[in-house]
């Protein structure tokens, strides 16, 4: 087998891991459409009010989060590496086309492994540089992405 | 055939195509071997002294370019889509690993297809803005990957 081709660096990245009570096939599912994404992609009670994925590479990753508020925040990138239930790779650093975004943030990584229980499920989020790692960690990187977690498996679970 | 990714913009983005004599395989080979990519990559007298090539999504693609006058000049970036003998894509936005980069130039696509005569051969720089086209426009996009390209058909008619 090859080594990764990740190189994780603590003091720029973060990693969420956890292992949760669903298979990566529903996982995969509800990360790669969009009406799935859409109902627990972001805390609760934000919510996702548009959302495109054209599942390539360079193909488009857009989401738009919206404040209980009704304030919204498009969010637009590319998918760079799609392994079917295994791994999929997207970045904010390129928009779709793979042309030089103006304001690159993160790249995501995110690993599943079928196991025993469901999914070992493993997001990693690789900054440019320790201020950008810091301040995704500040606006809440592992409280939100661990509740998102939480509302992907209800949703799961709940047949959506 | 699903569309391209792709979405060229004349304003930000520059395409060189040509049709050469040498067949498409070679061309492969040029590009994704460091002995033989050294020996083309970059306009004479200028030269490559360094070249590192993992080919896969995120590997790195490293080059040092080196002035008449010995100045070494480093490049880091990495692949995102291999296609062998049709399509390779990499950029400077990201460092290996998916790492978003300092300085972001442009992303790279090279299209490859066998005609009757070798191959049919499109490069294209992709930029985030028109003020990156232009300066490099300026550099001698034009001039510099023509000349490269006529390079790397010697190369692979000298069977390097």
């Amino acid at each position: 087998m090859m080594s990764s081709v990740l190189r994780i660096d603590p003091k720029l990245d973060l990693v969420l891991e956890r292992e949760i009570d669903v298979p990566v096939e529903l996982v995969w599912k509800a990360w790669t459409t969009p009406e799935h994404l859409k109902n627990w992609f972001v805390p609760k009670p934000w919510s996702v009010t548009a959302c495109q994925i054209d599942l390539r590479p360079g193909g488009i990753f857009a989401t738009t989060m919206c404040s209980p508020e009704g304030q919204e925040f498009p969010n637009e990138g590319c998918y760079l590496e799609i392994v079917p239930n295994r791994r999929l790779v997207f970045t904010d650093a390129l928009l779709p086309g793979f042309r030089p975004a103006p304001k690159p943030f993160f790249s995501a990584v995110l690993e599943l492994e079928p196991t025993a229980r469901g999914t070992r499920y493993r997001a990693i989020a690789i900054h440019g540089d320790e201020a950008a790692r810091k301040s995704h960690e500040e606006m809440g990187f592992y409280h939100g992405w661990n509740t998102v977690v939480d509302q992907m498996v209800e949703a799961i679970k709940a047949g959506g």
